[in-house]
């Protein structure tokens, strides 16, 4: 066993409670130096007062800061629920086979020394280390980990110097860090914004345990509300999916922190669209897919965790926004913006209210500006409270001596709605601090900053929208719009010829111009073009799936005997590329016209099938304006990925162009989906590169395609 | 006088001292109710002990809050600085002359209701206030202000709950609001942030002085180091460029909160390039070119001005990263590169240095990683201090018991360089506040989050280039790469025929495809095209500016046959769309190719004049990838403009095409911001749509151009 290659799948039975909440912990080499990593656990507990049964381990001591301490694990009373293993790396693995003995089912193991030293010495213990895993049956945390807390009953089995921290509250948030020091940072902060944390796991190595067997599991605790994750480099890319599809069927979200998101650079592949798809593209699919808020930092992490905390989730993405302050407006109306958030006027219905409230207002639209009557803008919000143009609000507070009136009564006040109501505060820090802390048990955002309200309740309401959709649309599978269709690409690894490769295209309903496959031969004995002029000639080899590299496509030929010539051209040119190539023909094909598109799918190593689109030329070639999702995809989901395009706008009619036929792109993204996603097992990556989109109602002719097979025959 | 129309210029010799800094100040309409508006200017000086002279006005009292009154300003010992006013608005033009007679050279009018209210009365009360200005000699603030503070002095000539502060303290930051309010919250979050201010000014109507007299003023004294400016919607282009090389001669920022900046849409305009153009563009290029740092929110602004504060300006781009946690480093790496940071490695040099430092590192790379040892940490700050790959550190502060040990030392090491340190604070708000104080008072950044950090050294660290290169290159204009060319444009409003319009960008060394002037009749007796084919077609009619949309445009015309069909049916579809339009005659054009650019010049009537360039079709139609400079602009300029379009790597040969001349077309822009700035009394606007750019070497050409003029001659 190696990192990560123990995971446990999601649909295996496992059990963390004893682990997560523990009733009896021994602490094997537990130090009588409270300072060091193996004193660390046994004070931060003593300290704390853990709620349950320590036992420290030590041969040498009869007892260990100030508790009785026993020689060997064995000789522990049972039931030990996990044992925190603190010795040094070459005692290790005996040490977890003595708690398998003990009947212990879970070890936290905080020593380094194992893969993570990227040497051999690293290396052997590793091996020894797992063999141990396997050989004990004791489920382990780490190695080289800085532990893993329950907050609630101070169960600290973990080292650092955020343990000692004595304003630490327990709350609704749960972390899960692939880094150590940072998931203890997250808690730290998180606190430290009134955002209490239940349980604090640092994955480590994930020599057993991993960060998805983890989070599985706190998702589907109660009183766990949200799961903070700090991710690094990982392949597990179809495991991410999986737990934002969990996180979305219970309803709460994975703020995440994905780092080691640049450099790495292009994928290989033999396909265009492969190398159009960076690493970290598929983690934002998969967080935009699944049940995850992407964070960039702790601040934006805390806020949006006040939100879920509040538990009113928006139903769309108008927002009223209360003002005292033209100022201000302005600046919460572009950062709204900016945040995909949208700023409708009140309806006629509301604006009459207003008027009859007998206040003065600076804007009865959006902004409702009240000019500093504070006193007033509790009237003002109930009056739009039930408006539908509003589907959640955005209030700046009130300030000076009647501040805490005005809380008290918007507290009131929401409670009659369902819809969120986030405060701009507009005080200094610290200034009036237990009104806001009033408000933030109230379950209020109360962020200071106009952008880092506007940025939190944007994101919180993509998440909102997401876990709606969810809802309503259940958790079926989307409709396979078209049956599976075979495919007739052999079981080798190989790039297909565009002839075999149209025809798979052909197969789930995606069409290609039309085409003649002929010899040369034939095509000088010709008396008329098959095809009607203009025609592209192109070499059909199963060895030269690069025709244009190999000068073997001639582009608008226009006559009979141009057509000749051009068929003796690209066999010449084949031959000279490569001289013994297998030659299948010479193809003619109609010339197509239209917006030119790229199409693609990929069946990736680590996330499974997706597809790709982006316009042609330059805004694939230079912008690299494509998006991505994985397969298979629905209408509405193509729709979108066609919204996603900068250059969206060209398919609408540009320069006075006619609009393009959007409808028949997004079904051939959707069958494509569905090609990839049937044949997984059998293909890697797929071109199709150009497809024209023509007049609306006129559809879509791909006028090239690649299809490269994964090869089953080995 | 409206407002702003009274706006004094620069070189004017306008001295604010004695509003600034009072000795002596009369309170007229001073009330006795010290929570009103007319009794708080009164109430906060005396409750903060403003130190100079108070003398209420108010005819129906012998004394105001206890300070003896007098009936009327004339009564009022000499000599007096200012004036505050907070009668009712029928009462203030009296009062305005009534200070003129007592010999007050400034009032600060409190006073709404003038033309603010947008109503007839508004505006009568507005045009008498205007003429009281104007007649009694005084300069005034406001009216529909909050007033104007000295914070050193506690002259508050102004109201609003931010006074009563007692934790205000001056310090180095001045504030020019157009939003009362907002200026306050300015002052207060900055206080907040250990960030004192000055003097605070809120404009209001600016019926006589105006943010741009206040700015200049304060950008000259020396205990300003930076301005915060809050700035709403400003027809003042020409001063806002002003400003901004007002603060570039004397080193000191301009931190720009600029709101209004949607929605306004485009202008109109009869070239596309001041289609292109939107009102936020002009004022974002203004930033660019001036000493201004453009902020998003308050927090921002207080992260930047303590880098400001801290008063060492980096030389480069290349920050060092000292970090003790992996995770952060590599957040914090990510967000240096999102914000125009570089982080290089550290020398060969500094590496040996490192590693005799006998201490465990991570990474010797960049972060530099020394495993959460922060004792060790100042030895590695100081074995790079000196190290050329880094113009700036960024550093991860230390935590726990000896985290004031650190910072004391980190602070003594600092005292050894002018490349400035930022800390990014490890710890949590609120805990070991008393470091961070010192940190602070010792002139350090100490941000909590790493995205704010790495923002604040980011937007800092441009203006800190930008500034560099302003006291390298001086204070003079560009130099003139090509003499002043008069054009034969006449005088009147219009568009000139494409003919003169190419003629022009002649003079000016803009070369255009090569063109015969013919009659239809003169074509019609043609033997031989005096163009080789292939050609354009056009017809040319100072009526007919553009052709495309009348149909006279035949492009690709291959034969002399082909030639006089194009040209009888040019003449005809023009004599269609305009019957009585003049015609010059058909122009026969050599046909162009390379890469399409638009290029473009307005002379815009509150900015003036300016060029754009943008590459055609798609990216500019669709995503308006176009970028702007005022003119006249150097070729380092024209270089940055192309380097700052999305779609810049077309230029450098796309899909295997050869490298575009870009020095030609650099020095095209060059030629035209020279063409539009010589001509500015006489010309509108210039299209050149589109200019070919050839491979390098082989220079650009214009396929067509639009110069629009002024119009002179009413």
């Amino acid at each position: 066993m190696t990192a990560s290659a123990a995971a446990t799948p999601r649909n295996t039975v496992l059990d963390l409670s004893r682990l997560l909440d523990p009733a009896a912990i021994a602490v094997i080499g537990a130090s009588t130096n409270p300072k060091s990593i193996s004193g660390q656990p046994l004070m931060h507990m003593l300290a704390c007062r853990y709620e349950g049964k320590l036992y420290p381990v030590n041969p040498n001591r009869a007892e260990v800061q100030g508790v009785k301490a026993y020689a060997d694990v064995r000789e522990v009373p049972r039931p030990v629920d996990a044992a925190v293993v603190a010795v040094s790396a070459a005692h290790v693995p005996k040490a977890l086979e003595q708690c398998g003995e003990a009947g212990i089912p879970f070890a936290v193991v905080l020593t380094a020394g194992f893969q993570e030293t990227g040497d051999a010495a690293g290396a052997d213990m590793q091996r020894e280390l797992d063999a141990a895993i396997a050989r004990s049956g004791v489920r382990v945390v780490g190695p080289n980990c800085v532990g893993l807390m329950n907050v609630r009953t101070r169960a600290y089995m973990a080292f650092g110097g955020a343990l000692g921290d004595k304003t630490l509250r327990p709350g609704p948030l749960a972390i899960v860090s692939q880094s150590g020091g940072f998931g203890l940072s997250i808690m730290a902060l998180a606190n430290a914004h009134g955002v209490g944390s239940n349980y604090v796991v640092s994955c480590g190595n994930e020599s057993d345990l991993t960060f998805f067997d983890f989070a599985h599991d706190l998702l589907e605790r109660d009183e766990v509300k949200m799961i903070a994750a700090y991710m690094e480099a990982s392949t597990e890319g179809v495991r991410l999916r999986e737990l934002g599809r969990h996180a979305l069927e219970v309803g709460k979200p994975i703020l995440m922190l994905k780092v080691g998101n640049g450099g790495a650079g292009r994928r290989a592949a033999n396909s265009h669209t492969g190398r159009l798809t960076a690493d970290y593209t598929l983690f934002r699919t998969a967080f935009r897919e699944g049940g995850f808020i992407e964070v960039e930092d702790l601040d934006e992490l805390a806020d949006v965790a006040r939100l879920v905390i509040g538990g009113k989730y928006p139903k769309g993405r108008n927002v009223g926004v209360l003002t005292g302050s033209g100022g201000w407006g302005v600046i919460m109306a572009e950062q709204c913006e900016r945040n995909g958030l949208q700023l409708p006027p009140p309806s006629a219905e509301s604006q009459a209210k207003l008027r009859a409230l007998n206040s003065t207002f600076a804007s009865l639209n959006n902004p409702i500006d009240q000019m500093a009557n504070y006193a007033e803008q509790n009237k003002t919000l109930e009056c739009v409270l039930d408006d539908p143009a509003f589907d959640q609000f955005i209030v700046r507070s009130g300030s000076g001596p009647d501040v805490d009136v005005w809380a008290s009564r918007m507290i009131e006040i929401a409670e009659k709605t369902d819809k969120p109501i986030a405060v701009n505060w507009a005080s200094v820090p610290g200034r009036d601090a237990d009104v806001m802390q009033k408000l933030e048990q109230a379950g209020f955002l109360c962020a200071i900053y106009a952008r880092r309200a506007a940025r939190a309740v944007g994101i919180f309401t993509e998440f909102a929208l997401k876990r709606l959709k969810f809802a309503q649309a259940g958790a079926a599978s989307p409709a396979r719009p078209l049956p599976r269709r075979p495919l007739d690409i052999g079981s080798s690894k190989r790039a297909l010829s565009e002839h075999t490769s149209k025809q798979c295209l052909s197969q789930y309903g995606i069409p290609s111009t039309k085409e003649v496959l002929l010899s040369l031969a034939d095509i000088m004995a010709l008396k008329a073009c098959p095809v009607s002029f203009p025609v592209a000639v192109k070499l059909a080899s199963p060895d030269i799936p690069h025709k244009t590299e190999a000068d073997a496509v001639r582009l608008g030929v226009n006559t009979l005997e141009e057509l000749k010539r051009a068929a003796q051209s690209v066999q010449q040119s084949g031959r000279r590329h490569i001289p013994d190539a297998r030659i299948d023909g010479i193809s003619i094909q109609q010339m197509a016209s239209g917006i030119e598109v790229i199409l693609g799918a990929v069946n990736d190593k680590n996330f499974g099938p997706y597809v790709m689109v982006g316009l042609g030329g330059v805004m694939t070639e230079v912008l690299r304006d494509v998006t991505h999702r994985f397969a298979p995809v629905t209408m509405d989901d193509a729709r979108d990925m066609l919204g996603e395009l900068k250059g969206t706008k060209i398919l609408e009619g540009y320069r006075g162009a006619p609009p393009a036929d959007a409808d028949a792109l997004a079904q051939a993204i959707v069958s494509l989906s569905w090609l990839i996603s049937d044949h997984r097992d059998r293909i890697d990556e797929i071109d199709v590169n150009p497809l024209f989109v023509r007049a609306r109602g006129q559809g879509v002719v791909a006028a090239d395609a690649l299809v490269v097979t994964r090869g089953t025959d080995k």
